[in-house]
């Protein structure tokens, strides 16, 4: 196991109702809050008044609507702007990956004095951010529960991650009830998200980093048992339950610190919703069983074979890349069966930026260091798998 | 699920040479270091030298040795002194959890008037507390990254447990290399306290919990493969990485939270080493098969077959009595496998005390509302089937 460090100092108000908490919470922080929001959901399910009811008569909030799902630069400098001319105190996210990374990369950037994006090419230029509080209306991204932020600079068509130990949510409300409005897909979109992370950190090098690896089992049975039962039933509150909080556990470092390397798949996926801003869980789940099936080796073939025995129920009284072939199927499978389109043709995207999407996800992605290290040329072929 | 708050913030720098933070982190709090230690093994492995090494010439360093396993309130009492005494502005505890669960109770009752004891009976009292910073030499309590503390009173012979949200420790240094010199028998009691503790988690109420039961399975399927390797092979840093992480993730809210009712077993437990001063982790082992042959019934059945079933990989294939019963046999082989002595009488505990100790655990440990409400009855028989 690799040497790490884990300060997850999130505090997490979990359960129906919880939302109670967040006079206290902000109040911790002073009395200009910033309310970030994304296309206004949250007008329509509730949540938007629920909270301009507790906070309305004590602080004074600001509101900062409109921020798209790929969060971009732009949004990043109007938040900024808004921070600095209202003297805010406290941002206040209220959405899901989009709207929380945002705020980081605001918190962060509204004590910076250059181009925010600076902040985004180098996060060492990171050393002091606003107080973030959240209340999580989609999930997948794992952002309520992390420093880690992505943001696109359309300009620029790059799609970049950035994130400090000061742009870590202070706290986050995860009520169940606010993810029952959720459309299907993007319910099916937010599974996939969760269970690439814990994919990610599972092919991460480092063979005795085994309770990590249990770990991203326990969240990748948890999606296949609730994400079903959550599309079928959009208010099963406890298919809800375990899907938010699988969706947390992802990715605060439970699963991948003490491993090493570079991720894989999620750098190959965020050049596809830079250029074509496709819903990157969907991307995901398109990109997740042509990696595997690129990557499938001599090598990496126990691996793969571990994941279908453990996650999927496939027996082991076969031959493992009999193994590993059935358990990339089952994966194919099981995204498909959540309604998500598992071909890049299903959603508009064909042959054309392969190779300059390819060059670039290499480029940024440090894909040399990977799991299975990957060529422009690796990459070009695990697209073309997709189409 | 239930509804929970989970605020973690321990910091822990977890690996080999992590022990290099520690200025920097003690640093934060202030010069004056109340250094807490047990009965001097840390002189022999030479962890004592590191840490006056790095501290020194920088830091005021107060001792407080020779904290005893159980600690007491005399101990804390002790370190209460030493705090106003030397004007101590954080607590530095080199311990296993003895030490650590001593330094909680000091840290609180440090800006305590009364008797440090009112703070055990009623954790509310306790309002601020000394910053405290650990360095892990023994894996098993959990102690290190939760608010939790169990004092002695040996003039009332009680046991008992307090905590509150300013007695978590602020950083942790987990270097599985400190506890290459541990004895069999400290890193059998150990592992089987971290296998208590998610088994108390998991026989908790609250069917839907789901995620809770994975990452507590992966917390058990983590110590049975380990813990025969560490006895086997002390110096297996990967046993020792294993399971010391094991240990951290097993009782700091991640298996147990959502989840609702009182412990089982250690309540039953703490009765025993409040009477006879015996290692904690060595009376669960013996306790644990004892308690689920008592409780087994139609309403348990199925949750201890899951366990067989997913922990110990018994065939799902029987009827699910045989499984159950399966699965009880093959923890106590476990533990047994691990050299720790499996009947009171092993070590020394005859009946004679029986009838008070269960009277005492019912009346403390709330066993009327656990998983299967236990009456002082219920308790004789477990201790009964343990002789």
């Amino acid at each position: 196991m690799d040497n790490f460090k884990f300060h997850v100092y999130t505090e997490i108000f979990f359960g129906k109702g919880e939302i109670k908490n967040l006079p206290a919470t902000l109040g911790k922080y002073g009395k200009n809050v910033l309310f970030a929001y994304g296309g206004g959901s949250i007008k329509k399910n509730g949540i938007y008044e629920q909270v301009m009811e507790l906070l309305s008569e004590t602080f004074n909030v600001v509101e900062f609507a409109n921020i798209e799902p790929n969060p971009t630069l732009d949004s990043v400098k109007r938040g900024v702007a808004l921070c600095r001319n209202h003297s805010i105190d406290v941002i206040l996210a209220v959405g899901g990956g989009s709207v929380i990374d945002c705020t980081k990369a605001v918190a962060a950037a509204r004590y910076y004095e250059g181009d925010p994006w600076d902040l985004v090419l180098d996060s060492r230029k990171i050393t002091k951010a606003l107080p973030i509080v959240t209340v999580l209306t989609m999930a997948g991204t794992g952002s309520e529960m992390n420093r880690g932020s992505v943001i696109t600079n359309k300009e620029k068509m790059l799609k970049l991650g950035m994130g400090a130990p000061v742009t870590m949510p202070q706290a986050t409300v995860i009520d169940p009830t606010y993810l029952f409005t959720l459309p299907p897909i993007q319910t099916a979109a937010g599974a996939a998200d969760t269970f690439s992370h814990v994919l990610e950190s599972y092919f991460k090098k480092g063979e005795d980093a085994f309770i990590q690896d249990k770990m991203s089992e326990a969240v990748m049975l948890t999606v296949i048992k609730y994400a079903p039962i959550a599309i079928k039933e959009p208010e099963n509150y406890a298919a809800r339950a375990n899907l938010a909080w699988a969706s947390s556990l992802a990715l605060n470092g439970l699963t991948g610190n003490g491993k090493s390397g570079a991720w894989s798949i999620h750098a190959i996926e965020h050049e596809l919703s830079a250029y074509y801003d496709l819903t990157h869980g969907v991307g995901l789940a398109i990109l997740i069983p042509a990696w595997l099936k690129h990557i499938l080796n001599e090598q990496s073939v126990d691996r793969i074979a571990a994941l279908g025995v453990n996650v999927f129920k496939i027996s082991d009284q076969q031959d493992k890349f009999e193994i590993a072939k059935k358990t990339i199927g089952a994966m194919e499978q099981f995204f498909a069966s959540l309604g998500i389109p598992m071909r890049l043709t299903d959603v508009g995207i064909d042959e054309e930026k392969f190779e300059l999407m390819a060059e670039k996800a290499v480029k940024y992605g440090a894909l040399k260091h990977a799991y299975v290290p990957m060529t422009k040329e690796d990459v070009i072929q695990i697209y073309q798998l997709c189409k």
